[in-house]
């Protein structure tokens, strides 16, 4: 089959490998489509997170084939499969965990101790595990999740980034009627946004630099847009909304995200780190956060959202298919996907298929 | 009366001023020990969140009674008064708080939305309003709780910077079985590593490097002693409890202790900042944040803490005596108190009084 390997930074390769027989608590997913990140424009360019040594888990080792965001239809199953069959639709959350650690049994499974070694391994597959740039695709039964009848794998590759929002959103405690504030509208940062809304929030303001990336806020019925090239975000917020909002969500990830963040939330409120931060960053403890009663949480992965966020997509099909820009062909994965969503800030989600 | 009283940085002056009336809703105190806290000693000489106008709640500027860790008898109460009466033993909770904005209306008085000015002003008495350096104070009847029947005066002053820890332990959700790290021996690390225990951890680090204050931990009957110029307090921790431990509290805030407290915490845990930070922090968030599923809590102040706070003094009196180090009279307030506070790492609560 095809496969998009990595193999370090900047040395990705289209192969033919043989296709792997599924593990008996494997299904063999038939890929439909997988949506490129910007984790894997950080894997391909940067080398983010691959192992360097066979990872404890999956076993695997460079290279790796990539892709996390995926659905497909289960083609084989293995011999211990209870709950899936030949023929289902499913989306795959793609976790590497190892079942028995204390996380893994508290239902933590993407805090799995034994999952992220020293080595800069990760706990995801299409990192530390073999992913969804490829034609077939082995998942563990409990990573495999069948999709509402009728939905479209289109739609099922959305489920993965959705869910990163919906831990987010879930993790943060929002409650309707309550009021956030998302920094940046990428992909992460406009699912975020989108959620808190179907969340009942009452005031969702998003701010970018792009004004591209603001319009698909718009074209998403977002309407309490920011350009902090343009606004004082802190002040527009406050303005609107006296004191602060309950909650922030970082979706991009730097200092002045970050600094923004923490003056336009309300006293006691939450800040919530989605985004990776590519730099350290410089916090006065004192001042802007404790004497502002704010807690500051994180989010790394997801557990138990699947069904949910399926559910959800499924009742609001046209609003999470606008999310989708372009539908590309495997064999042109790094440079019309992985390339273009590095310059392009029109494009929202592009999905490869191994079928186009 | 006599009162010593904060005219801005480095300036304090024992003076006799009148006794004011209470208001309606206050009780007038005669003050029989208040202790003197590290932030005392920043009012002292950084002038640490002094109002530079009139505060918006307490309608105080400067000159300000200093003190926050007071009980005393209440000699005369308001016309609204309706709990308390006179002769009555209370320890003051000392907030200041609006009553109606949104934080108080949800009970956490503590982040009155109204309470901490831009000017530096705070929300404690002792800082922003009159407090018990001093032979009387008024108090809200709100703020002022009676303690039970034959707590000393003494432990009675301990309540407030008890009632710090326990806010923290409180906030981080500390279940009994669990392991905690107390980053910092001084009176609230000891305090916090204290009420751990008393809550059922298992396990109780806490680091100094101090010898006299691990000497005092020691004395207070905790074992899991750790000295950073001795020993690698991280590689300890989790060699004891291997993955680190569930929660860490830092009471020291600085750069060194942040950084071992998020590498001595479990993955997914939470570390929880109770001291002041006299220096913005780098936070390395992904690789030391996201990538280990933490959270960074903050407490400030506390609220509804008093009588739980107040019944676990008076069933341990001998482990909460061991804490006071000094009694002094109050016109020796600031030249042996907060003057040696500042330089005697073997005083813990050093207590003063205006009947010695
Ligand atoms: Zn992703
Ligand atoms: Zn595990
Ligand atoms: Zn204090
Ligand atoms: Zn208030």
């Amino acid at each position: 089959m095809k496969a998009v390997r990595v193999y370090g930074k900047q040395d990705v390769r289209l192969e033919d490998v043989s296709i792997p027989e599924p593990n008996d608590d494997q299904v063999q997913i038939k890929v439909k489509f997988c949506g490129i990140c910007g984790s894997d424009l950080h894997e391909y360019s940067e080398g983010l997170t691959l192992p360097t040594k066979r990872h404890p888990i999956s076993g695997k080792q460079l290279p790796i084939t990539m892709g996390h965001e995926f659905a497909g239809e289960v083609v084989k199953v293995g011999k211990a499969v209870t709950q899936l069959k030949v023929g289902d639709p499913v989306a795959v959350e793609p976790l590497i965990a190892c079942g028995h650690c204390d996380n893994c049994r508290a239902g933590k499974y993407n805090l799995c101790e034994n999952a992220i070694g020293d080595d800069g391994s990760s706990n995801f597959i299409g990192f530390s595990d073999d992913g969804g740039y490829a034609e077939y695709a082995n998942i563990r039964e409990f990573f495999a999740h069948k999709m509402p009848a009728g939905m479209s794998y289109e739609l099922g590759a959305l489920t993965e980034p959705t869910t990163v929002a919906y831990e987010a959103i879930k993790k943060s405690g929002l409650r309707e009627g309550q009021t956030v504030a998302v920094m940046g509208a990428g992909p992460i940062g406009l699912l975020t946004a989108v959620l808190a809304k179907i969340a009942g929030a009452t005031r969702v303001f998003i701010s970018d630099v792009s004004k591209e990336r603001l319009q698909k806020a718009k074209d998403l019925g977002l309407t309490d847009l920011l350009n902090p090239d343009e606004t004082d975000v802190t002040a527009a917020i406050k303005t609107a909304v006296p004191g602060g909002v309950d909650i922030v969500y970082d979706a991009a990830g730097i200092q002045a995200t970050f600094d923004t963040g923490i003056r336009s939330v309300k006293k006691a409120g939450k800040v919530m780190l989605i985004a990776l931060f590519a730099k350290p960053i410089t916090v006065d403890v004192t001042n802007r956060l404790i004497m502002q009663g704010l807690d500051v949480l994180t989010t790394l992965g997801y557990n138990n959202d699947y069904p949910a966020v399926m559910a959800i997509i499924d009742q609001h099909p046209d609003l999470f298919n606008q999310l989708i820009t372009k539908k590309i062909p495997l064999d042109r994965a790094i440079e019309d996907g992985v390339k273009t969503l590095a310059v392009d800030k029109s494009q929202v989600k592009i999905l490869i298929s191994p079928e186009l």
